[in-house]
């Protein structure tokens, strides 16, 4: 019940076990055309470039701003958490001119103030967190999305805490690069980044005058493995791990979009309620609030690292702590994919009441 | 027994499928530090710097690059096949002045010609390949790394394809840096790839006047996740392949180095004979042959393609097929970890007798 990993469904761990093959088999190839059109219906695209990067969910935001960066381009990031501070870094370190408008952590993104910076300056790509895992945000990425388009940016938003617990709609919004990860509300074990290319950003990747400066990243690559007939050989794909995330979405696909979409509401609103008759407050204003990730002030008096580590060591439970400016004054609590039920949300209520009592 | 993913221990899978806990749980970080000590001891180091980069074995060599070559630094390599290749072209995409001498594909990297080339310029690294999967063949690692010492030159090689196969002794050889894969000799499924740097290389690391040009392989960071008491969190580490890995280094080292790289030189002489008997030649001098990657002539006549598709399909064996100038010419056939064992040899040679006859 931390920030991620979440808990895994027991297919994904059968998947996970099932026997290795080779990279290159049709039965491989076959999977992992059907997990390319699984992630397709979850991601809400058509883009024909979705699919699973071979790392964790940051390989995911590595992998598009080093396929769309060219040294010199200017890059808008809209930062109110740990993760958008992390797209600055990265795009910073290709090479990019990084302008940034920063929000209090665990305030959202203010789409007003973003399209006065986008009237001042012309930007190549725009960056946001949909759902800030640092502080619990969701960021009005529709919103933003609208007034992206017509500068031309192209439009890249991170959804490694979103995607499975609330809607992620990438043509709708516009979006022209999208990541994700496996192990929060998908419910598969972390170390694949699913991800998704419009042809806007395809276009703008052939139209490159170097070449992308990181060959196990390259998506110019990377694409001829996971389209076409012929699948020509780039690297070793993570054939287990894509067992397991295929178990993920079928397991999401066949439960359907809304019915886990309202299992995280009501786990959401279990849990609000609850932390409520202990004096525990919300972080984040209700309309702003991700169900998936609660932050939660730490009361008064009680030890923040003490309270954790109960947690962990007397009810196996995890809750994570606060990053940055938040250390110390928030926990956060995940209720991400199969963590998402009442009964975990009573486990967790019932041992955080021991816990602050003594 | 292609070249990898070979086939999986009964106790790696099940690792694979023990329950996800947090990449922070104090427990995870023992399974870390205990996959680190394992590792140093197959690797033959004891470089602090010893662990599981998040991605599969080609991010091995990535983060080799990335972490050590600033913009113009010269780096030579030694080629002799694919991998090779792949090295001159990742370290060319980050800026590094590459310069290559090559030898023919099937033949080892001649000593005395690295010796004159390394005469006549200065590098900051010299790099090749232990095991070349894609020829089959054995690079003499630690001749070549008596010859780069005394240029002062960090010296980096890849035991993707050796590691748990043939004596991998990093500090004896006077490597710098050394990545493998999971997925060859160590049996384990493909999405980790194990790495180490000495102290040179971590010195070359610190004294960078830029940032590493990627953040999601940046080793200053993932350092301190990996090390230390602190743990600083980096990116959420893939726990379960972490699982397997742990499993598939213990297994090695409760057989012994010993035993294993013994069963994988009595699986390459019954292969070697059996194929004598087929009137298969190997490709490789002797001197030279790897045991666990078999290059081997295609016989006059045979249906490249045809023959390997009709291995799998009814015989449930996979063998791989020779990349660039090899491709039509070679079969590559994989006697690696797991399956290097005597039924699997003679499996493979029943299927070829039959495959080839009709």
């Amino acid at each position: 019940m931390g920030p991620g990993p979440s808990c895994v469904y027991d297919e994904v761990y059968a998947a996970l076990a099932e026997p290795t093959i080779g990279h290159l088999d049709p039965l491989f190839i076959r999977i992992m055309d059907a997990v390319k059109e699984d992630l397709k219906a979850i991601i809400g695209t058509s883009n024909r470039l979705t699919m699973p990067m071979s790392g964790t969910g940051s390989s995911g935001m590595e992998t598009c701003f080093v396929n769309l960066v060219e040294h010199g381009d200017k890059v808008l990031v809209l930062t109110n958490g740990v993760f958008g501070k992390r797209m600055e870094d990265v795009a910073g370190r290709l090479g990019a001119q990084v302008d940034s408008l920063q929000f209090e952590w665990g305030t959202p993104v203010v789409p007003a103030l973003a399209a006065e910076k986008l009237k001042g300056e012309k930007y190549g790509i725009v960056a946001v967190v949909h759902a800030e895992t640092s502080t619990g945000v969701r960021n009005p990425v529709r919103e933003i999305g609208d007034l992206v388009r017509p500068t031309g940016a192209l439009y890249l938003v991170d959804c490694v805490t979103s995607l499975g617990g609330i809607p992620v709609r990438m043509d709708e919004w516009g979006a022209d690069a999208l990541y994700s990860g496996t192990q929060k509300c998908l419910s598969c074990p972390p170390g694949l980044a699913p991800l998704s290319f419009s042809d806007r950003a395809l276009a703008k990747l052939k139209a490159r005058k170097s070449k992308v400066p990181n060959w196990y990243l390259d998506l110019t690559m990377i694409m001829n493995y996971w389209e076409g007939n012929t699948r020509a050989y780039h690297h070793t794909a993570p054939v287990n791990m894509i067992y397991a995330l295929y178990a993920a979405v079928r397991r999401f696909l066949d439960e359907g979009e809304d019915k886990v979409h309202a299992r995280h509401r009501a786990a959401h609103e279990q849990l609000v309620a609850g932390l409520d008759k202990l004096g525990i407050p919300m972080y984040v204003e209700e309309e702003f609030r991700l169900p998936m990730l609660n932050a939660v002030g730490i009361p008064e008096g009680a030890d923040d690292a003490g309270v954790r580590s109960r947690l962990l060591k007397e009810f196996a439970v995890e809750i994570g702590n606060g990053l940055g400016p938040l250390a110390g004054k928030i926990w956060r609590i995940g209720l991400m994919g199969h963590t998402a039920r009442p009964e975990n949300v009573d486990t967790l209520l019932k041992a955080l009441t021991v816990c602050l009592k003594r």
